[in-house]
């Protein structure tokens, strides 16, 4: 039997004309279920509350040398659709670029390891296993996705000796970055509740501004670290304070703040919780009114220290791109975070300079040189043994 | 000729019945014109604007024995009609009470001097003159006003030696205070503009909500003094704080709040805008920000130093209600500002409670006090000489 290769970028074409903006599947999971099976993988659909997720597996189940690989095929949406200068699912190509919502976060890298998976177990099979975990629930709650592949994973079985996550890696030349861990990120929502009054008598009344203002003061300006081994320090963002009183004379009797933290190792979010209630109880009692506090921990920092999956994840990067990557925990949340429960977790994709704009796009050649790198990472690995 | 004396409670009831929301005229100056002129005084309407006003003399024009008189008909709008138990300008009598928008603040003030003058001239013809300035516009922007009256008086060579504003200045019970002086309102309007970015990159961004929680709690915390011989201590009101940023992942451009300052005679208007723009320049600078203020001084303090017609008022106080008030410079504004700048002026009125709100109402036996009292001030005042 033989085969002509998968070209990558086909498929990231056809991938971008699936409108899945989360939580729609929008025929990408089909597509690649049909893809992946007509090359030997065993697919299965696991499918959660409104969110349709893929499993694809090439070898035995449970093997101890399985390459695992998590990516999604749910996109954000368009925005201002008369922004885009090309239509957002059209997948229109011009000066080596390829246009769509998707084409760099991350459908070019769902179908550049797809192509590298494929070409592999086609031309040397090697002796181990593929497993392909693809959510559609990435850009929306992550509830129903990765998180729903994992447990399914556990129910059935399934293993992933180490994993890559597609996601784009670079922020401006291929090659230049690898992901390692990321930070966490919680969110806390201070209300602060005092008395009503004139403004002509402050006394009378108790303003939760000056509570506000004291407390989200002493938030900006404490330093919560100074950087970790692998990690930039933790940092914390007031990004909001509203009150929405418009009479000069009236001290308002409520307000409302909201504060953003990214943590590294240094801390858990159920110390950074701590110290946000201990700070707003301190501001409470300092002012004589009442501070509520909701948190929401939407990850943990984690970390895959260098080692043997980074070494061989930045070879391939090497090899490929002639640029030795930078070991970074830098950046947002991806779902990375749920994958390192199962195991070794690093992150490799293309440039991200795009993602989540206006005519996001991605350079044709990138597509075809981190297939290059994802093929040379599989190589490599099963050639370890 | 013989008079049966003016009712001031019939009066009050009449003005309640006029519907003067700011700036509506609603018949009741009107009302006061065909009144006062009834009894010999000379009517003239002073109209500025959308604003109407009302002037009237009796005795001779600039006589230096001049008892003025500044008061007003306008009323604050009645707010949810279904909240009030009464038509609000039905001027309904139940349980010794006289309900209705403006029974407190302030026809029925208005309604008793009226009373004791028609009274005075008509018993005791004085040797001097009265002059009532009744404007339309206290309750609104006050600039075609009591101001309209006071520039008329310019022009017409009008004066008033000193002048009682029947504002309502108890806070309880009848006779408890007058007002000599009030404090200064300035309201500031701060917009900080620093750089959007994201959460997870601060050192990318610019917080302008680092800058804003630090200019306002150092403008908080700071002491504007300890209050004067005639004067509590100044006061500061942070009254909003406003980002209206929903997006916990985006550190905002902008953000914008509001200061209320009330201040005494160690302060003027010009000097606090100083200080005001001096730290908000200082936390620009700080944070590498924007900061743009707007002031606007919407009054200075200023005082009728106790004297001669402190003692006049205070005694006539005194006399009807057995009470010895308290000499006070508390409380918002009032035109006494504008006042000010003629001749000497204190406010003396009835019991305020209910002013602005739902089922305002005066209880009628204060009305008859009051009417009391402006006679008895009339009298002595007359006497003196």
């Amino acid at each position: 039997m033989t085969h002509s290769p998968l070209d990558p970028q086909q498929l990231t074409a056809d991938l971008i004309r699936c409108a899945s903006v989360t939580p729609e599947e929008g025929g990408a999971l089909v597509l690649l279920d049909k893809v992946l099976s007509a090359a030997g993988f065993t697919c299965t659909r696991v499918d959660r509350g409104e969110v349709s997720n893929l499993i694809a597996r090439w070898g035995d189940k449970g093997h101890p040398r399985t390459m695992g690989f998590n990516g999604h095929t749910d996109v954000v949406p368009v925005g201002d659709t008369n922004a885009w200068t090309v239509d957002p699912f059209g997948a229109e190509e011009k000066d080596g670029f390829l246009y769509g919502r998707g084409a760099t976060d991350m459908k070019s890298g769902v179908a550049a390891f797809v192509a590298a998976a494929i070409d592999l177990v086609q031309t040397t099979p090697p002796d181990g296993a593929i497993l392909l975990t693809i959510t559609g629930d990435e850009e929306g709650d992550a509830i129903d996705g990765t998180t729903a592949l994992l447990d399914h994973m556990d129910r059935e079985g399934e293993q992933m000796a180490v994993c890559l996550v597609g996601e784009p890696t670079c922020p401006d030349e291929m090659g230049e970055m690898i992901k390692i861990g990321r930070r966490g990120s919680l969110s806390a929502w201070f209300t602060v509740t005092g008395v009503q009054g004139h403004s002509a008598y402050p006394h009378r009344a108790k303003n939760p501004l000056n509570a506000m203002v004291r407390l989200m003061d002493r938030l900006a300006s404490h330093e919560l670290d100074q950087g970790t081994e692998h990690f930039d320090a933790s940092t914390l963002a007031v990004v909001t304070i509203d009150t929405g009183n418009p009479a000069t004379n009236v001290i308002p009797a409520q307000t409302r703040s909201t504060v953003n933290i990214r943590f590294n190792d240094a801390h858990t979010g159920a110390e950074l919780s701590d110290w946000l209630r201990a700070e707003a109880a301190r501001a409470a009692k300092d002012f004589g009114v009442d501070i509520a506090v909701e948190i929401k921990v939407s990850g943990e920092s984690f970390i895959t220290p260098p080692g043997p999956l980074s070494d061989l994840v930045s070879a391939a990067v090497e090899a490929e791109t002639g640029r030795k990557p930078e070991l970074s925990t830098t950046g947002g949340t991806s779902d990375a975070r749920f994958v390192k429960n199962h195991c070794p977790v690093v992150e490799v994709g293309l440039v991200g300079k795009t993602m989540h704009q206006v005519d996001e796009r991605v350079e044709i050649a990138q597509i075809h040189q981190l297939k290059s790198i994802y093929g040379r990472i599989l190589r490599d690995y099963f050639d370890q043994n």
